[in-house]
């Protein structure tokens, strides 16, 4: 898409590291602007995401509710969960959902992908749903304090109508399956 | 929330602030896990951002086409922008709809609030319909290389049905409209 309108196309022309944590890393390109003038971007790399709603046989999505230290709040959330490095994002799902929830899904449907933050990073989050859910595991994920939120569907949707879900990932996902 | 949840909350012990870019701020805190252990939570600090969908008198919707640098991408979003330190939403909508498409809302509602990464930042957006939408300047954002985008609303929802638009706050904001 972007041969289209070189009209609007920043080309990079540098790349400076200027902070590589656990989490986060960090760095600052020079690029050129359409019209040839030089500006910086600053950048957050991310190596890419997976989240998956685990719909139950009755009709049951299964959340997480976890704190978040950022936003200095509880949240519910679908299960997610970074990429490894050459990780699938299926494999990614699998793992993810076993450590949060101690489940194992038959079936993964890809609904859509998303950019969360294009402005400022290069996060994707490909958004999943899973079915077919069976009990594989007890949870003993040490470094997650996580509780296990079942609920109908229809009310998880009705939180997020209702402002009481506000991730976006979540929101996403909740408002795709209710125009399923 | 936080109070009802003590088994999931972390305390904050002390910040450190590792870069202070142009756009994005970093900083380290050493926080107390539940169990009493140490770790430590790298956060993008954000002032906070809205977005809103201007919606004509005749079912339109009025986005934006911009490149995207951290994901190599050009993009249709909804207009969109940070607020400046104490600005009300409100009038960071009124700025960025008159910057990004020299339009003025008669009407601002808000049809919700997201938090896009709580993982690692502290961004929320607020999310509104702009309607009764009047022409008010000639686009001279020298800062900004856009091209406005005038859809049918239905038309901007099967794009992120098809996964043409993946940008999550235009996502969330598409879908919302799509249930009222």
């Amino acid at each position: 898409m972007a041969n289209e309108y070189p009209h609007l196309i920043e080309r990079g022309l540098t790349q400076e590291s200027i902070y590589r944590g656990k989490m986060l890393k960090v760095r600052v390109d020079t690029v050129a602007l359409p019209n040839g003038e030089i500006a910086q971007r600053e950048i957050v790399e991310h190596p890419g995401a997976v989240a998956m709603v685990p719909l139950t046989a009755d009709g049951k999505v299964v959340l997480v509710r976890q704190f978040r230290y950022p936003i200095n709040r509880v949240t519910l959330e679908i299960p997610a969960g970074k990429l490894e490095w050459g990780e699938e994002p299926e494999a990614t799902c699998a793992r993810e959902l076993a450590e949060e929830t101690g489940l194992q899904a038959a079936t993964l449907e890809k609904l859509t992908e998303v950019v969360v933050t294009p402005g400022y990073s290069n996060e994707k989050i490909g958004i999943f749903k899973a079915t077919g859910l069976t009990k594989i595991a007890a949870l003993s994920e040490a470094d997650e304090f996580i509780d296990i939120v079942e609920l109908p569907l229809s009310e998880a949707i009705a939180m997020v109508q209702r402002g009481e879900i506000q991730d976006a990932k979540t929101v996403v996902a909740l408002l795709w399956l209710s125009q399923a």
